[in-house]
């Protein structure tokens, strides 16, 4: 693409037509700043996968701009994949708000990266100088999380303001109001290009404050005779402070289990975001000495995700808490879409137990930490933007927000829908997609050992939907089996019995051999040269052909051929292997 | 258990704690009826299942026992079953509405076992006589699919009444109400049990009108100016009328694709429950000769399921229909819990394809089949009965249907929540659980094959996490290979190169089978009886440590040692295989 002098180019990595790894790349020159650097969840099929990234060619390939990162907030889906991207490439400076920075330093200490980068803790207002075409201002805005930021990014052809993920609360649990006099401001100067959040634009109306939920929280905790086993999202910090401040307020003391809770726990407290005594927390073992209704015991597995505390504790296979009767277990987040068979499943587990569930969006539980229409439509009245890019969100709800947009009098041809990898183009008086770069996902394996590639996820599916057959054969250079066959079902469903298998299978490479020995040596000469690669692959695709036929399935079929260590010098003297030892 | 003279014993082994495989047993003396049998689709996790039924051992071992069958209506979850029992025993004789017959015949004959049953095809009000002490009456209800059914069970003790699946529906499209008389009736003279369907006891207030859909999916057609794609559930005999006759009324012809939708609409109109003219059906392949203006397509695939038509059209699969800009789809169906994510990514996809998009609950073009909380009462009000058993629905489901039930009055001691395989005694004065009879799932493997037992489900999902190394080698009575060693990685991530992953696993395997012989050959002397099988599983377990530690990960690791033919006669001469041929 070409390279013109007046020309930001916006590059989304991820987090568009998606819910997840927002990576977003803004290049002005030849200087490069990156805009958070997320991670998604695998999705169904993705085999073995633990965490998918964005496809890093484009940095990889121009890490020499890499200025620095501004990361909005310490949400996974912004900087869960910055420990992965370390280790490929350099990035000088991250700026980002201080439990942001806290949550990250952990994490790059943990994959031993931590020298690969500085961090730069920023505060409400603090401007940025990453680089000469990029000053970054940070302004305060409210969301599920604390300490949580939308940024303008003034460039030399003006501020494009990027509102990070937000919804508009003007009662915010912890006080941190949302900045809106630096956005009208913002507006009234005059915003080039707003790039906002469109998660909830398919939702009319506007997201609830996040204090709406304490007096329906506070009344399920006064109802409760029991114990009370609450969940949430760790980083949800406003209402785990929530939480902590009604077990107080009812004379009960917590527990903490999960190890993300613990971790977002101790770093919100220690920056101030959790206030609370020591005295509040008991360990799990003590908890035995103190009376039922006393106790919060607060966990991770909200999204009933296989390996959390609640999770094992609904699957009786938690090793200290056990559900009886009279415990009341507290839902206090909704089921992102495509978890809501696994956490309805952790609520019947619980409910056959013997606890009493609270779950449900109509009880007042929980609430958004994304704005919806009205949100999105004060974002746009006050910044007043010449263009709009709607990013975070599945193309249908990019869609509704530019809709939402054209509504408040932004013309059509002044906002794009982009995917990942489109190269945005802005000038003072253009917006429009100017090219491509890369834009696929890396899967890194649950063992963490490396990259599942997309050979490996096909072939993990074709294993997983039929299971697999090989068969292992030594022949030796007469064409005779020098050891008996072996056969070996994995995964696999069969009506034929396996000796019949065998004698099926075993029959059929005889009879394929036989003809080719007939090909190779027509007068029975024995030092002929023998095609093992193309034998192999013959009796391969034979098996294959047979064995759908025969078991009406259609396994991974593999023929393990061995071929004898060295040709015959003579026709009667047995050879043994090079690297021979002799039992003694 | 004991058989107690009075007692009737109702087992339902599909259908609770669950959405689907609706399948219950009657039983009174030694008479079994069965009502329903229905099969429930695969949840994630049960690799290469196509279908799931419930464990047949109690019917299997008391085939002897049964009478008859009685069908409410022909669903999938409800008739589904069938034709896989019937391979195992055999059913007297069928009863059901005539539409679920329809379709069951097809099926019957498809699976090649129609001559193991009779079908007989019901009235309203018919009553049939099963057995000695069953004699069932057909009482007409109202539900998503035309011709369904509640029914009276008249016992020795008592009439035992199952509502089937049901929503009260004043208007319904084609004009057959709720016999809200007999149930009423039956109130009068008094019911002993109520087994009524759980689905929407979560859902407070009366499932709407099918008819409500109407007026919403008539404006949707309406302002339509391009092609109308529209889908919806191919057993919605109502809907599929409604858009039929919409299409008429807007002047469109309709294409229908699907092979399931083709089938119920043959049926239905053979039936008269769908009545439209032959003309206005137009084959595929003329639509090309028709104004896009003037053409409805009405297809499957309203769950996103991967191989309807609707999933292949959006991922440009589908060789006759392409979207183009001005079409306009449909979507008059919710995705079912967990269909979710397939149906929005099938929305993005259509979108991104150009064409106007018309989902979602706000919009009014689909309403539930099943009755919420208003239903249910009214239900409950009518039939009066003295104990009460809620059914069809996951526990939380039926743990709210109780509640609505006791806050109508009726004690919580003549109800009990129950799931699959709980025998419930029911007498003139007590209902309670009796016994319990095997409750498992038995799964339809995708090839149709056979059925996948839970190792092999357990294996594919061991292959599908972390793939599989098999190590084939061909091992001499001197301990030396005879072949060289194949290793075969599928599905594996490494960062090992494959050539290294060889040398070290041979010189492992050298290792320990050097050590194998020193033991048990001290004296050289090859003659010596080898303990293979032991061998084997020792080189496999060591493999499998070594690899998890270089490998880093936990493939599936398989160990196939090929022995000689036979035990050396003379240590000196070659042994050939017994059934050696020689290449001539």
């Amino acid at each position: 693409m070409n390279q013109t002098e007046n020309t930001l180019k916006i590059i989304p990595l991820g987090g568009l037509h998606e819910i997840g790894k927002n990576t977003c790349v803004f290049e002005y020159n030849d200087e490069i700043i990156l805009l958070d650097a997320g991670l998604a969840f695998p999705t169904d099929g993705m085999h073995g996968v633990n965490v998918v990234l964005p496809d890093m060619t484009y940095l990889r390939e121009n890490r020499h701009k890499i200025r620095g990162m501004i990361v909005t907030h310490g949400h996974e889906d912004h900087i869960g994949g910055i420990a992965f991207h370390l280790k490929q490439f350099d990035i000088p400076v991250i700026y980002g708000p201080r439990l942001a920075m806290a949550l990250l330093q952990d994490k790059l200490e943990e994959a031993g990266v931590a020298n690969r980068t500085k961090l730069h803790k920023v505060q409400p207002r603090e401007m940025v100088r990453i680089s000469p075409s990029f000053l970054v201002e940070y302004i305060r805005n409210t969301h599920s999380i604390a300490d949580s930021f939308s940024v303008a990014i003034h460039t030399p052809i003006g501020v494009v303001l990027h509102t990070g993920d937000f919804k508009i609360d003007h009662t915010p649990v912890d006080g941190e109001k949302f900045d809106l006099q630096r956005l009208a401001e913002h507006g009234e100067k005059g915003v080039l290009c707003l790039i906002s959040d469109s998660t909830n634009s398919e939702v009319p109306g506007f997201t609830p404050s996040e204090r709406s939920v304490f007096p329906n929280l506070d009344r399920v905790f006064a109802q409760a005779s029991g114990r009370l086993i609450v969940t949430t999202f760790a980083s949800s910090v406003h209402r785990v402070n929530m939480i902590l401040e009604l077990a107080k307020k009812q004379g009960r003391v917590v527990s903490v289990i999960g190890r993300s809770m613990l971790n977002v726990i101790a770093h919100a407290r220690t920056l101030g975001y959790i206030k609370c005594d020591d005295d509040l927390f008991v360990p799990l073992n003590m908890l035995n000495k103190i009376p039922d209704e006393n106790v919060v015991i607060l966990t991770t597995g909200s999204q009933g995700e296989p390996m959390a505390a609640l999770t094992r504790i609904a699957n009786q296979e938690h090793r200290q808490v056990k559900i009886r009767q009279g415990d009341t277990v507290v839902f206090s987040a909704n089921p992102i879409p495509g978890n809501t068979i696994a956490v309805v499943n952790t609520i019947d587990k619980l409910m056959m137990l013997g606890a009493k569930v609270v779950y449900g969006r109509d009880k007042g539980i929980h609430v958004s930490g994304h704005g919806a229409q009205e949100d999105q439509k004060l974002m746009i009245a006050l910044t007043r933007p010449k263009f709009f890019l709607p990013v975070h969100g599945e193309h249908r709800m990019l869609v509704k927000h530019s809709e939402t947009a054209q509504s408040m009098g932004i013309p059509a041809e002044n906002m794009v829908i982009i995917n990942n990898g489109d190269v945005v183009g802005l000038t003072t008086d253009s917006i429009s997609i100017v090219g491509k770069v890369p834009s696929g996902i890396e899967l890194v394996d649950s063992s963490h050992a490396g990259m599942v590639h997309e050979r490996v996820l096909k072939e993990r599916q074709q294993l997983a939907e039929d299971g697999i057959i090989t068969v292992a054969a030594a022949i030796g250079w007469d064409g005779e089996w020098v050891a008996k066959p072996e056969i070996h079902l994995r995964g696999v469903v069969t009506v034929v019995e396996k000796a019949k298998l065998e004698q099926i299978i075993i029959q059929s490479m005889e009879a394929l051999i036989d003809d080719r020995w007939v090909n190779y040596s027509p007068a029975g000469n024995s030092s002929v040269e023998v095609d093992w690669i193309r034998l192999r692959s013959d009796v391969e695709a034979e098996l294959r052909r047979l064995l759908r036929r025969e078991l009406q399935t259609n396994p991974t079929v593999v023929f393990l051929l061995q071929t004898p260590l060295e040709p015959p010098v003579t026709t009667t003297t047995r050879r043994s292997r090079p690297t021979a030892k002799v039992a003694s």
